[in-house]
């Protein structure tokens, strides 16, 4: 049954994931043919520096006009693994122009401009897959989009980015503060020489954009997601979750309304019971839970990030749009019929975690108490410790909408009996 | 872009999984329309007791011939949820005659003859899809298939009966001996009136045939697997377990041999570290490890039987043979390209917790651990205990052939100061 010509793939990237996509396809390419039904080979290689050697990567594949690369007819599927939006997006649109199919692990890309790209898709009748763009090798976006096609997701929350989770894991294990935490991360090669993308929270937000937007059939853009990174998490924090029998995670949090007509999507700290299985997640690992209506709770969990991880992710999808080819079909495309618009983070109903430096006087609890109250946040419980006229009050509340808790606290600021907002974090999974 | 001839779909079955599918099909019929790109509608329903009242069921479509529904020229898909050998097999054959897709959450039959229905699903140009029959809701045979179509899996490591799993977590929590805890599964609705499938790994084992055979893409029937079940786990192995900071589960095991040529696959229990994910997995719920040599560890996580979560999968594949019906494609269908071999249980290796009765005199366990040593099974730890003159010696072993174990526990019981074998439990999952 084996066809004799080769499907031909151009790979645009030859960093970390993409030499591991080249190393992969030229060790296992007989599995690779057994599993398409025909040989896949690589047609060729766009890199920015040609000079650098690429174990593995023959030589005369290797070319710095990806332009070039993409535009020609015998490249059946292209490769993206460059990230940031140009010039990948120039490219993919290009390749598919010239009626290549696209497997990319470009989530910023994804997160900004998933439409335009699947629309382009459409009009050329070729596949755009990317299982890679959201948490690695963890096989999610088929999920997501294929085994749950019959169901109806209500929530999807994880932990989508390993350099954060490093470094909060880092913190909560050793008591570190945030800055010694990162740069060990940083000395391990968890995190980047410039951490921006992964400690503001833009790779999580992005990836919980394409994630809300697979998961309950509509559009969302990384603008639509509410974005808070670890920054400003203090060691004290920690210490004050693990009071409570809690870690401190950066989720990624995508929420059907409760009246089902509208969604929103978050990144943030949040603390989450030890009992929660996402609290187990250590050092760079990633999980996400989902739950469905029929489905109930499934988790999914493994490497989020590195280059084999990746490459296996992008490997499944290549191996997924070269089988489409030969069958001349496409695969499940975008489907955003739901047009639910994103909410926002003031419509979002959760619990929180605020301390307080207050005076430590007679009447303080009953003064911040009724200032709660009055923004209808209704509290759970209350921890007062006082030392040499100061004291600290943590409030924890019962689930309220996020512009509520923020009337509350604009208040609690102009109390005269409050010193300061130590912190605010939201409590979740519970 | 939406066709108007809707798809057809016959349900065979109409028990707990076959209402909750015709349930959803009714109640989220635009859903499955908007994601298919066509109307689904149910063409019939094929059951054996057609008086049994059946909400949201209408009387019109119920039928009790079951060949003739699925013999029928407007019936597009087939989803098959009735179970066990015959006739679910005749059925699903023919309607395949008959150009059907067939959607089966049928475990037995798929691991008895699933080469067979594949070929048969070649040969008429249609799909078989089966998502459902292995962990419920869970997606596991769909990412084992395409996300991980460009990697290569080691190993299926998992909790695939959750019945199974409830017994032993409620032998673990309350210290219950096996009856007590069948019994209380039984009343809780988790066992059935005759457990036999469940508690002897039969379930199980079929599941990790279709697993096995899909991860090594080669061929596995559940006589290829190695199957003990719990029946005779007990209060002491559970106690014992825990002194080793372990509990015990009922594990499928799949691995790939260390040389590459051949695979097993065993379902037996085991005891692994409360370290371990799979540890912390309560109650009725599944979880499967997959290891791969690109991705790495990833964890799949869920309910693992139940008639919503069951649907929720066979719902999943509903969606994905429309699609591939509309495009006039199919999906990807067996792939048993590598033929490796499975080999017997005396091949697998792994770790060993055997308890003896034995005399309490001197020199009994230098005596024992000559057998051990003769037999090539290395000694990792030993625990005696002494009391009235008998004794117990608890010996964990490293990482040995199973027929090494078995050749060392024959000599041991024919040892005159070894009064008997009182469990053999193997190690796994460090």
């Amino acid at each position: 049954m084996m066809r004799t010509r080769p499907l031909k793939v151009a790979l645009l990237g030859c960093g970390v994931v993409g030499s591991e996509v080249a190393r992969i396809m030229t060790t296992h390419a007989d599995d690779l043919a057994a599993r398409v039904g025909a040989p896949v080979e690589l047609a060729g290689v766009a890199v920015r520096r040609p000079n650098r050697v690429r174990e593995g990567v023959p030589a005369h594949l290797i070319t710095t006009d990806a332009v070039e690369l993409v535009k020609r007819d015998d490249v059946d599927v292209v490769v993206e693994v460059i990230g940031g939006i140009e010039p990948a997006r120039g490219l993919i649109t290009t390749a598919m122009e010239h009626g290549a199919s696209v497997v990319s692990a470009n989530k910023a890309l994804l997160a900004e401009d998933g439409a335009a790209l699947h629309a382009a898709a459409v009009e050329h009748g070729v596949d755009l897959y990317y299982e890679a763009a959201v948490a690695g090798a963890i096989p999610l976006i088929r999920p997501l989009r294929e085994s749950l096609a019959g169901d109806k997701v209500n929530r999807v929350l994880g932990i989508v980015n390993g350099t954060t989770n490093f470094v909060l894991d880092r913190m909560d294990s050793t008591g570190a503060g945030y800055s010694d935490s990162l740069d060990e991360a940083t000395a391990l090669g968890y995190a980047e020489a410039d951490p921006t993308a992964d400690v503001e929270g833009f790779d999580a937000a992005a990836k919980a954009a394409i994630l809300a937007g697979i998961a309950f059939h509509t559009r969302v853009t990384a603008a639509d997601v509410h974005r808070e990174g670890i920054t400003e998490v203090t060691a004290a924090d920690i210490a004050s979750a693990k009071r409570m029998g809690c870690v401190v995670k950066l989720l990624a949090i995508c929420e059907r309304s409760a009246d089902g007509k509208s969604v929103t999507a978050r990144v943030h700290p949040a603390m989450i019971p030890l009992s929660h299985p996402l609290a187990s997640v250590r050092e760079a690992y990633n999980a996400v839970f989902v739950e469905a209506d029929a489905a109930g709770q499934l988790m999914f969990y493994g490497p989020g990030a590195g280059g084999a991880p990746t490459a296996s992710a992008v490997l499944g999808d290549l191996v997924a749009v070269c089988r489409n080819k030969l069958n001349g079909a496409t695969g499940p495309g975008e489907s955003a019929y739901t047009r639910l618009p994103v909410s926002p983070m003031g419509d979002v109903v959760t619990r929180y975690h605020v301390s307080l430096d207050v005076a430590d006087r007679a009447g303080v609890l009953a003064q911040v108490a009724a200032v709660f109250a009055e923004h209808g946040v209704s509290i759970d419980t209350v921890r007062q410790q006082g030392k040499d006229g100061e004291a600290s009050l943590v409030v924890v509340t019962h689930r309220a909408p996020d512009a509520a808790l923020s009337g509350t606290v604009e208040a609690l600021r102009k109390l005269e009996t409050v010193r300061g907002v130590a912190s605010i974090m939201r409590v979740e999974g519970e």
